[in-house]
């Protein structure tokens, strides 16, 4: 299957227009020093439904209504997918406003509060165990029930390329950039950002930040093969436990520069130093990119390498379960 | 004494013109449906320092400067405040900036990631007892052995003045302004604000909001007279506790539209709804304001104030002792 192009990413915003927020691009001095860098902050925390996977989840929606008016056929009966976090909601969102019925697959241990969020899109819940097969199974069978379709939360072409829609607004909103730092789960994020970046600026480097707790895709380039993670990763960037898979693997082998890993410690201290210094509420996933960014590991990259654009993907934070903070020794840097 | 007038405003926004930010004006489809109104969020949550009280601080202390080369003299030796709030950080970010030493009196109970922030800015700390005598009567000891100058938080006319730039921002950046409602503790940002609106678009409302257990500004409207909290009000939102005082009262009993009094439940469920909808991590005192335009009360306001600007003050929240957010029974609204 070949993967989406840069005409799939221009395609995607025409079809997003007017139906999402053009996020801005924030800075901060203060974390300019820390960094040693300019850093510009694209806020996708401020997107609709609190993150960028409803750019991904409107276009593969988008997509399926325009192939059906094209080919005289009704609307798609349901989407179906399995997710209890931001895709979730990004696709119950996307098909609400497209009249199209949502049935999201959520382990019955999932937070009422993210089961809420998906329910306030007018979703149908179904729940599975909390297990990957249980997951799979489950959907599948959901879309077996329904005749709904499945949009998956990141293998999706029409995904890909929606979320690749980032680029082209980083590129217009802060030109003189140099790199985009990008956190990787399912890698969708990152392979329609590579796609964009490379085909419109090659010297812009690409890199994708990574929990150490879940570096699928770091020992993925390391080998040169798609190296799912062995275990359930244990980290709090809960939104990139996903490994990369067959779509978004052969993007990230061949355009993306280098993948940064970062602890679990940096990634609290990075999230914390952005509440407090940038009044940001983003999620500990976003948190990655910034301490990818802070980590003594990027200090290698060459200095030239002067305007860093960093990703906040997101502003979904539990606020019932933040003991992590509260917990976290001493201050911020 | 004169209140400042809006020469006094504009001189001050020539004077901070490059130096401090234009805070974003932030809107969000979910709150204008929760309100039944567009509300148009002033994000002084970005500030420099974190809060608006750096628009007065540094206006007061350019003054000063300005003054003194004017005169031919030299630098004011030292400037002294008491706060161990926003208006702390403000002062000593402020005299640090133009070069000159700033002390600022704290009550020893003030918690260490203020007192981190203050001294973050090169400010001298001097310890009181947590009583108004003990901070008035050391701070004006401090005063006597510097030689230095005392900027009041609030009362000081330039401080006033500072903090009314950002109603021409307001009606700059939303021309279509009907009303601004403004978090009142001592009355400085409101005051200020008032003085410019109502000089430049009358027909603009302005409304106070105020917490229930710190009602000062709502009771001295109610009796015609400046009646002070009789008592240390007990309230979250712990950057309004100070009461209105002989400078900003005049200016609030005569163009102050109305004051709006809100409960600590709903300052509450007002902040964590912002964090939640909005993804800015406001201080509980901003959320007084977000409160107040969601209370049955304002349900009595006209329908043709139609588009109300909230001032979002500040959002230095201590991440340490977020206690009230997780206790909060149910969800946001």
């Amino acid at each position: 299957m070949a993967g989406p192009s840069l005409a799939d990413v221009r395609a995607a915003e025409r079809r997003l227009r007017g139906r999402l927020h053009r996020t801005p691009v924030l800075t901060c001095r203060g974390m300019d020093r820390l960094a040693g860098r300019r850093l510009l902050f694209k806020c996708e925390l401020f997107q609709r439904t609190g993150s960028f996977k409803i750019r991904g989840a409107l276009n593969a929606v988008r997509s399926l209504v325009e192939d059906s008016e094209r080919a005289g056929r009704d609307l798609p009966r349901a989407v179906v997918t399995h997710s209890s976090g931001n895709h979730g909601q990004a696709l119950a969102c996307a098909a609400q406003a497209e009249g199209i019925p949502a049935h999201i697959v959520v382990p019955h241990t999932a937070s009422r509060c993210k089961q809420d969020a998906i329910r306030s899109y007018g979703a149908t819940l179904v729940p599975c165990e909390p297990s990957d097969t249980s997951r799979a199974g489950t959907a599948a069978h959901v879309v077996q029930r329904t005749g709904g379709i499945l949009v998956h939360p990141n293998q999706d072409p029409a995904v890909i390329a929606g979320q690749g829609t980032i680029a082209l607004e980083v590129l217009e909103q802060a030109p003189e950039v140099n790199a985009v730092v990008v956190p990787v789960g399912g890698g969708g994020m990152i392979a329609g950002i590579a796609v964009a970046i490379k085909a419109l600026r090659p010297d812009v480097k690409v890199f994708a930040a990574e929990p150490r707790n879940a570096d699928d895709c770091y020992q993925s380039k390391v080998r040169g093969e798609l190296t799912p993670n062995l275990h359930p990763p244990d980290t709090i960037a809960d939104a990139v436990k996903t490994s990369i898979g067959p779509n978004t693997w052969p993007i990230i082998r061949d355009l993306v520069d280098d993948v940064l890993t970062v602890s679990e410690e940096e990634i609290k201290r990075a999230t914390r130093l952005v509440w407090e210094r940038m009044k940001l509420l983003i999620e500990p996933t976003a948190g990655v990119g910034v301490a990818a960014v802070l980590s003594e590991q990027f200090q290698a990259v060459p200095r030239d390498v002067e305007n860093v654009c960093i990703v906040l993907c997101g502003g979904n934070v539990d606020l019932s379960s933040l003991t992590w903070l509260t917990d976290l020794p001493g201050k911020a840097e």
